[in-house]
């Protein structure tokens, strides 16, 4: 059989390291998919550079619309990030029969629901498992690997900067702007690193899971994003002494307000208990914990990020459009795990209406009834209290109060956070952490 | 679509598991298959049993024959344990034309190469995710999820029961009997729990995966298999003084001896350091730590056994089958990841050749010239130490020589052991356990 032709828009670290190893592995991979692969047109802003990369193997274009609409090409791997342009070339691909490969979860995030609905009446695949968690294959777990089960959660740790942020926040003691600009110097974190830590590219990575893992449309627009800008040293610390440590988690869950079921998608820097395996994920790894009524709790482990990691997804989805890219669009694997007329329509949970545990940080002046005060605000607001830890004074007649709270709806917090904040007692804000004991 | 129909070999622990799990998520399992799955018939010994387990909504046999003799039946699950008859059965409802599913290693590690060569003859799935890992999709992982990488090692946790008692062990530093005992009393053993301390299952599914992770037979006949009855509490203890946890590791590797390539297939117990994220494995749970060139780490994590998540990857695969029942053969994944006209003979390499790092406890009389002794001798063998212990004498004029040597061909350490214990000085017999630092 031919080798299957293949055009890659965009050449940049990913592109590279798709087009390095797809050569380096080609014999393995061959002998696996029983076809060859091979990259046989690059669209580049740089075609110089491009050429330099490919060694002259393939045809190099700048004008990427070139590769979408060349009758020879057969999938098309967009690997250009962003969102209107690749919409654009990949809706293209898709009018042209072609079947797409993709690592753009912004793309997907936001367009997701058009551009499958697209592919699906064309019969033609659009892959992404380079798209979450770089080369952890978690969306073939989710959408293959459990689909014994319902799907209670999935909880990942799926962005490596601020992973990497917060490990070296805690090994060192340092605060987040230095260890963010130490981060940029290595090539960690971007120049512009908002979408990291600011949890939009968490979110993006979420908002595809949970679609998958519940058989819903892609809402990023309906997702609560924080990031950890804000997270201090302290809490860090305190955490630690408490027996948590800080991730930035993405969390989406099933849950019943009100006897309503919704869905809750979350990404927020989240105390877990030391001892749960994905609180020892450190450095820039990534890790989704699932849980699933057949199967308990699954974890899934490895680098997200990188040229090669990233590249393993991309080939690995080569290799499945490959074998599938003939048979009856029928018995391939539906996009987002469901079949297109079998998706549900619950609602995505506002985030005032969902329930956790806290940690709480109130900086004191330490005089008199202040403790009585916080402890009476939260009674009143129907919240009870797991631990308290009291650090002393640091140089002045202030002290930091650190509670953890019991399981308690997110909008009583907030009203208990405002009238804490109110009392004459109590300087600045209140911060404020999510906790999740994951058991 | 009508629905595939399914007939069930046994319907013992698993078996029940999967009839449930497929009713329990009947909705949301054809909503992802886009056809139902129906178990018609059920072959069991004690079929008054059987009758009141599925409710009298599927045909009950005794005799399985009747089952993959059956024209009904498009798919054969086969949960009965063993080699022989399932062998039988297996290769019977191949030559009927029937697809097949097991959860059954030993028979796949001892005639999967049979089966596999009738399945491909006659154009049909073997599929067994549940051989391996219970409840994990780590075949799925492997096969399909990491098609871009030559894969380097594969090391795992794969048998629940030895990581329970091994758990167990260093918590509470009760010897292994002790252990083994309230074990059995809790049903996280069987009565004769040999199989699984003597680390035979943990080769059966480490077979499976070595074959799938190089493309190579499966050959359980060349396994190193070594269990856990011989490890003392005392062991436990100095391991983790020394920083290592043990753990009865399944390890794969290709490794290059004298210049020829050979893979490593060995079972048996493993000091891990403890900062390892599969060192932090406990109780009765898996993870297969996998190594990859594009790749790099990825791990795995979740129930090895047990009802509900061993159905898990059962029905995971009838859903697979279902899919691509139809389709052309060549678009389907190869039962062992490469075409099998792709395999390699890539030989397995004698338990002597191969290089690790030791753990060694020599219990001597404490006298004058012990430790020079000790040191010559592993000098002359050319093994260098890492790390010594010594721990005071236990109320006699004896004591433990703790050493961690830096990594050795197994041939260099078995000789050293020889002339250790041919001291006057040394007590018994030499402790040695590997190390696998697993960076």
């Amino acid at each position: 059989m031919k080798p299957i032709k293949v055009g890659l828009l965009g050449i940049g670290t990913v592109g590279a390291g798709t087009f390095n190893v797809l050569q380096r592995n080609q014999e393995d991979i061959r002998r696996r998919a029983g076809r060859g692969i091979e990259i046989t047109m690059v669209a580049a802003r740089n075609t110089e550079r491009a050429a330099r990369l490919t060694g002259g193997g393939c045809q190099i274009v700048d004008d990427p619309f070139l590769v979408v609409d060349s009758p020879d090409v057969q999938i098309v791997v967009e690997l250009i990030g962003g969102y209107e342009l690749p919409r654009e070339l990949v809706l293209r691909a898709i009018a042209n029969g072609k079947h797409v490969v993709t690592a753009n979860k912004a793309l997907l995030a936001l367009h997701g629901n058009e551009i499958f609905a697209a592919a699906q009446e064309k019969g033609v695949m659009v892959a992404f498992e380079a798209a979450v968690a770089g080369g952890v294959p978690i969306i073939k777990a989710l959408r293959e690997g459990l689909t014994a089960n319902r799907i209670e959660s999935v909880a990942g740790i799926i962005n490596g900067t601020t992973n990497f942020i917060l490990s070296e926040m805690r090994d060192k003691g340092l605060d987040f702007d230095v260890v963010l600009k130490q981060a940029q110097e290595l090539g960690y974190a971007e120049l512009d690193p908002t979408f990291d830590i600011e949890g939009v590219d968490a979110a993006h990575k979420l908002t595809i899971m949970s679609a998958i893992a519940f058989g819903i449309p892609v809402q990023f627009e309906r997702a609560h994003v924080e990031g950890i800008s804000a997270l201090q040293a302290d809490d860090i610390r305190y955490a630690e002494e408490l027996g948590y440590r800080i991730k930035l988690l993405g969390i989406t869950r099933r849950s019943v307000v009100d006897g309503v079921e919704g869905i809750e998608l979350r990404v927020h820097p989240t105390l877990i208990p030391t001892k749960r395996l994905i609180a020892n994920v450190e450095g820039a790894m990534n890790a989704v914990l699932v849980e699933a009524d057949a199967v308990g709790s699954t974890l899934y482990y490895g680098k997200g990020a990188g040229a090669e990691p990233t590249a393993s997804s991309v080939i690995a989805d080569l290799v499945d459009v490959t074998r599938l890219a003939t048979v009856d669009p029928y018995c391939r694997v539906p996009h987002l795990a469901f079949q297109p007329n079998e998706m549900t329509d619950v609602a995505i949970l506002p985030m005032s209406d969902i329930t956790t545990s806290n940690y709480l940080r109130v900086y004191v002046n330490d005089q008199l009834g202040v403790m009585a005060d916080l402890t009476r605000i939260l009674a009143d607001a129907g919240i009870s209290i797991d631990a308290v830890l009291q650090k002393g004074a640091r140089g002045d007649a202030r002290t930091d109060i650190i509670m953890i709270t019991h399981e308690t709806q997110e909008k009583n917090v907030d009203a208990a956070i405002a009238r804490i904040e109110a009392l004459s007692s109590v300087v600045g804000k209140v911060i404020r952490i999510r906790l999740e004991t994951l058991s």
